[in-house]
Formats: C-alpha cells, sequence, structure tokens
C-alpha cells in the first residue's frame, strides 16, 4: 500500500487551493521583543512580529525569565512523571493556588495545555454526567468542538453570541438533561466578545452547567487579568473558568478553575489529565510569578489599550478596512487564501513586517485574514510604519478595492 | 441542578473502592535526585524517589539545564503563538531534525506532549485516510486508545504481542481497508517488550502501516537512545515512529518520525498539533541537547542496566516477588488497591520511600501493584535500603501471603 501517494494527494489539494502551510521560523531575543531574528527565506533577518500571542510581552518579563531560570538551577528540566506518579511537584501546587484566587474559585488544575484543558474537561463532563447535553457556540475554538465529539454525548449547537438563541435550545430539551454550555469570552479571530451576563441569566433560568474559555482575555482583561468575567464582575456566576499560560502570561500550559468538587472529578476522571507528563516546575514557576505579576501591574494593560487604539485611528485616518470589535485583536479581512498569503510574504520580505495569513481550518474558507495584535512593546513608530506599509500595498495591489 | 452533588457522588464511589488517588506532593533539589523533598502530610522531609520516570536522570543533567537557562536568557519563557502563527522558533526546527536524525527519518514534528502525539497521529491518520482500520494492542496506553476512538474509524483489537492473532486479524479485513498497526515497544505497568520484528514480518506481508509507540525506550535502548527498535535495527522497516520527551530525557514534549508526506501530513490536518501553542523555545534546546547527550554516552544506561539488575538479583536472593521481563520496569504485584496504597504509605512514611501504588484506570483493577524503576543515580546503598525495607514489610503484613 502506498502511504505515501495517500498522504501526497491531500496535501496537494490544500496546496491547490491555497491553504497549504509555511511556518514563518523565527527566534526571539530577549529585550528586542516584538524584533526578532528571522530564519526564513526571502525575508530580511530582523521582522517585527505584529501577530504574537504573548499579547503583552510577558515571555519576555524579567521576572518571569528569572522565575523560569532559577527553578531549572534548582529541581531540573523536567517533571519526570505524570502528577500521579512521582510528577507532583511543590510548584505545581503554587500555580493551581494562584490561579484558583485569580478566578475566586475553590480550586484549579493544570494542564499541558489549553487545548488539553478544554479536550479533556468537555469530553470528561460530557462522557460522565448522566444525560448530558453540551450547548456550544457555533464559533467555539477547535478543542472545545473535539473534547465534545470526543465526549460522544448529545451536542446542541447556537447561534454564536446569540442568549435568545441558547435559551430556546436549552427550553426544548427534555427534562431529564444535564445541560453544559460552553462558549468563550473573546473569540480570537474576529475579536468579537460574549454577551457574558445576558449568557448567564439564560443558564441560571435553566439550571445549567457554565463553561467559559477565557483564554483570550487572561491576564488582559479586568484589574487583575481575571478576564472579562473578572471585569464584569460574573466570575462567581460561571461554574467552571478555563484558561492558557501560553498567551498573555508568556509561558505554556493551560488550567480550569471551579468549585473543590469539580476540579476533584476532572482531576480523577480525566484522561488527558491522568495519562500524560507533568509541565515542568520551572515552566509552573514562571507562570505563577506571570500570573501574580499581571494581578498588580497595570502597565502592560493600559499601554496594550493605547496601542490597538492607535493602530485602529491611524488605519481608520488612512482608509484601510479593519473590522472593528470590543477587544484588543485586529482583523483586516482578506477573504482568500491566495491574496492573503501573498499579502503576508510582501510585508514579511519587503518590510520586515510579520503577520501570518489565517486560512482554512483556523477560519472558514473565504474569510481569510490578516489579524494584528498590537502590545505594549510596540512603539507608536512601529504602528506608523506598519500603517505606512499597509498604506503602500493598499494602493499598489488589485486586492485594495476586492477588500474595499 | 446540583452539580457539584453529582460529581461528588462519582468520587464518593471511587474512594469506596480504594481508587481515589493522593498525589504525592515533591520538590526535586539539583544534585540530590533520586532524593527529593516531600511536602506530603506524616512523610519524612527527604524522601527517595524509586518511581520516576526520568529514567536516567536527564532531568538534572547540567548540559541539559544549561541549555534551558540559557535559552530562556536568550528568547523568554514561551513560544507566544502556534506553531502557524508566530510561535514557530528555530529551536523546534533543531529538535525536529536531532529527532529525525535519531530514528533514521526524513522528519518529525513536534507535539506538546507524547499523549498529544498520539492522540493527534492516530485520530488524524484514522479519520482521514480512506477506509482506515486502526489494528490497536489490547494493552496500549490511553493516549492512543482515544486516538482511535477520536477518528471514529473501524477498529479492531489483537492479542497483547501476539503477531499470529494479528495476522489473523489482519487477513479478515476486507480488501480495500486501510490497515494501520498500532503498538508499543515497552510495555510501562508490566515491562514486557513486543515482538517488533515479527508485528513487522505481519505488516508488511498485508501491506499495512506500522506505528509504533517508544515512549518508554527512547533513550534507553539502542546505542544511540533510538528505542528497541533501534536496537534490533528495525527501524527503516516502521512507519511512524513515536516517542516522547518528557521521560528518559527529562524534559517535556512528544513527537513523531517518518517520511516526508507523512510528517507534512499530519503537520497540515491534525487539530492537536495545529490549535495549540507551541512548546518553549527553552524546552525544545533542552531536549535537543539531552537526545544529543543520549546518541553519544553509554554511561547512563550501562548504570540503569547495571542498577535494574542488582535490584532484581536482590530481590531474587530476599524471595521478594516480582514480575520478571526485559525492560528496566520492575513490578510488584499487590492486586488489591488498598492494601497497595497502604504499603505505599508506609514504605513513604516509616522509611523515606516513595513508590507511588499504581491503581485503577492507570492498570486494569484487580492488578495494583508497585512499580520500580531503578536508574543510575541509585546507588547500592539505596537498593539495600530499599530490599530491606521491603523485608520488613513483606514479614510484617499479612499482605505477604496474599502476594506471595
Ligand atoms: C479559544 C482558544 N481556546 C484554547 C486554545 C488552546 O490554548 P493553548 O494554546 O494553551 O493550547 C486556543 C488557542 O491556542 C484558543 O484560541
Ligand atoms: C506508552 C505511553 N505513551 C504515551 C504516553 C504519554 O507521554 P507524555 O507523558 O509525554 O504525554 C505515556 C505516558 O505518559 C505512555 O506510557
Amino acid at each position: 500500500m502506498n502511504f505515501d501517494q495517500m498522504f501526497q494527494t491531500q496535501l496537494d489539494a490544500l496546496k491547490e487551493e491555497g491553504n497549504y502551510r509555511v511556518f514563518a521560523e523565527l527566534e526571539r531575543a530577549c529585550g528586542d521583543f516584538p524584533r526578532v531574528k528571522s530564519h526564513s527565506n526571502g525575508s530580511p533577518d530582523e521582522v517585527t512580529v505584529w501577530c504574537s500571542n504573548d499579547y503583552l510581552g510577558m515571555g519576555n518579563n524579567p521576572t518571569v525569565m528569572k522565575a523560569m531560570m532559577d527553578t531549572v538551577a534548582a529541581c531540573g528540566t523536567g517533571a519526570g512523571g505524570t502528577r500521579n506518579i512521582s510528577g507532583n511537584a511543590h510548584h505545581h501546587k503554587l500555580l493551581e493556588a494562584e490561579l484558583a484566587d485569580l478566578h475566586g474559585k475553590d480550586a484549579a488544575l493544570l494542564f499541558t495545555s489549553g487545548y488539553v484543558s478544554n479536550w479533556a474537561s468537555l469530553s470528561t463532563l460530557g462522557s460522565r454526567l448522566p444525560n448530558a447535553v453540551i450547548l456550544s457556540d457555533s464559533l467555539n475554538h477547535a478543542s472545545m468542538i473535539e473534547g465534545i465529539r470526543h465526549a460522544k454525548c448529545a451536542k446542541v449547537i447556537w447561534k454564536h453570541n446569540d442568549p435568545d438563541d441558547l435559551d430556546r435550545k436549552l427550553a426544548a430539551l427534555p427534562a431529564n438533561a444535564t445541560p453544559i454550555v460552553a462558549f468563550e469570552s473573546v473569540y480570537s479571530m474576529d475579536g468579537d466578545i460574549a454577551p457574558i451576563a445576558e449568557i448567564l441569566d439564560v443558564c441560571e433560568k435553566h439550571g445549567a452547567m457554565s463553561y467559559i474559555d477565557e483564554v483570550h482575555a487572561v491576564g488582559m482583561y479586568g484589574p487583575r487579568g481575571g478576564g472579562v468575567a473578572e471585569r464584569e464582575g460574573l466570575m462567581d456566576r460561571i461554574t467552571l473558568i478555563e484558561g492558557t499560560l501560553g498567551k498573555a502570561y508568556g509561558c505554556v500550559g493551560g488550567y480550569i478553575t471551579g468549585s473543590h468538587a469539580l476540579i476533584d472529578f476532572i482531576r480523577s476522571f480525566a484522561s488527558g489529565f491522568i495519562f500524560t507528563t507533568a509541565l515542568p516546575p520551572a515552566v509552573a514557576a514562571a507562570a505563577t510569578a506571570s500570573v501574580k505579576h499581571l494581578k498588580e501591574s497595570q502597565w502592560e494593560r493600559a499601554m496594550q489599550k493605547r496601542q490597538v487604539a492607535r493602530l485602529r485611528a491611524r488605519l481608520d485616518a488612512e482608509g484601510i478596512p479593519h473590522e472593528h470589535n470590543a477587544s484588543h485583536i485586529i482583523p483586516v479581512m482578506v477573504k482568500d487564501p491566495v491574496k492573503c498569503k501573498m499579502l503576508s510574504d510582501i510585508l514579511m520580505d519587503q518590510f520586515g513586517i510579520y503577520v501570518q495569513p489565517i486560512n482554512y481550518p483556523t477560519v472558514p474558507k473565504g474569510t481569510e485574514r490578516l489579524r494584528f495584535t498590537p502590545g505594549p512593546l510596540h512603539s507608536d513608530e512601529d504602528i506608523e510604519y506598519l500603517v505606512m506599509a499597509l498604506k503602500t500595498l493598499w494602493k499598489q495591489c488589485a486586492i485594495a478595492h476586492a477588500v474595499a
């Protein structure tokens, strides 16, 4: 059997439609971020990153780096086992306590990633709760979708960010159903924010569990970085809050927080938590330092807000179309995978501006886009240079008309 | 709806049957391993770890630690994005090249863990290859089982380590099936090793893809640490070799290796690879150093073999029953979750010996065990002390008779 031929056929189809992915190869150097060394063919040696999910530059924060290095020096590089079998470090417990406090919950549980935290938690809830029905926002992230698929329980999709539709769908469930409502706060590709209070009203009306993914909000929203739900004073009304340590916190790993019983339940039954090597203690220590820092410091959040507003205003002033939303994410729609990649390539090769084309399967086909995430370390000059580059391109390219 | 009550009911059932897990809380200190600080109630402040999966102590290797610290200092704590969107570091590429070379393959692909590498690869192969049938060894690891479940393709379980049964089951498939044979080299809970050559003979006879998990073998078997398949000169006959960076290599992360087309296929289609933050460059650098080190150095492997043989001989001499196998894993069967936990607690509290009770769901109910993994850093005195402690317990406890 010619397996390579089978693989190649599907890869060729991807290339044909313009959705084959080429990864930009980067090397960060502390102190220089968002400037990074590029190892990609054709690009300048140094480029400015405009699409990082290290939204606040915490990956280069000296306190966070020091925590990681000190813990490597003290404890070594790995955990050496699963949490149950010799891999449970004091550092994991400290981080979990920090996260429970961040969200005002009894307890927290660490996973190797945000992806695994969603997948493992939703699949465990859906498969183990009697008559579980998961009600999923139609634009939920892949990690939630896969977790729900894996649960093999009943599933209902409700209209994106539409509490009325959710209300109707909850009302239509059989009386013995155990409803779990899963949604995000900030949707990372469009940058829109869920009407959390209204969704919780509906959940409470129907006695449903609420499950929120605050992956693109933790660290950035709320006075202590607890996310949009913290900002809106809603954390105590949510059953389960999920987050990542890999984006605004600048490290890697994921987590959930909730009641003692909930956390103990997932800890005891989730395959994706049980059967895997724990995160290195050094990563846990770095994440703890990062969470702690962003509970106190307002500078990163304030500067990010300022630079996001500034880029939006400059794009508006120059007539470069972009989606308006209430978050830190600035999508510029291109709606064609080939044109999107072409724009990205020109920005990289001719201007040293790195913004990855966002294509299928990350977004639906036909909604390809460039997605800008200004951070506190982008200077006003960086913004000006980006806007000038986009302006030049928008003038030159035929695409300008297609996009406008 | 009282969700906490639902959780608690299932937790109470676990406690009832003796399978509720309490994690030992440890703190490693470099230079002292396998001695660690214990934060667990009732235990001495310092205990000796006898159940680590940092099999060779590489988590405390100075070169590996230095690589991690230097890379944190140079690049920061996190990757800052998925591999596709700004998270692809030069260090990931270097590690993938190192791993491809380790297994004599065209290419390699990194994942956040060995669990995710199995889950994502098998679910992608099974769901995307036309008429895929995954033939799975009956004792495969949870990460493979969940990947196969997730694929929703046809599945056939074959008798553990039995090439004849596999042969019969492959022969019974419809002519248009695309067969994928998934198995491990070292089974971590019993320590037995698969008859890889015979399994490959059967795969080749039927034109099946071979998928091997060498998670408990990489670093430890073969002249360069390529695993059991390297030791037996079989790597080039295997389609896909999967491994972890979290056990013998002392870090965290997982990977697969194979042909260019295979790796590009998984890279392009696997949700669990695409939609998640990449491993920190510093982790990749540490893992690269560890893989490189164990390609050259024989000391760790030789000392591990010596200490494994020594512990086995001493257990035999003292009449303490244990399972015989051809690997580095020494299981002592207790066959009862409550007694197993009791033995483990006494060893920890009275002797400062940490060996986690292995219970359901890690092993089937009724096969609970203690599982010892001697390493190069256990001294002869450590072994003697362990054997004396076990001897004391075996004499004292009624359990001795149940176990013999
Ligand atoms: C909404 C959402 N949830 C979860 C994840 C996964 O988090 P992590 O990158 O920590 O795996 C992502 C992105 O990666 C995401 O966008
Ligand atoms: C056979 C096997 N495969 C895969 C894994 C998962 O590897 P990791 O710990 O890197 O997630 C494990 C154990 O954790 C295992 O025992």
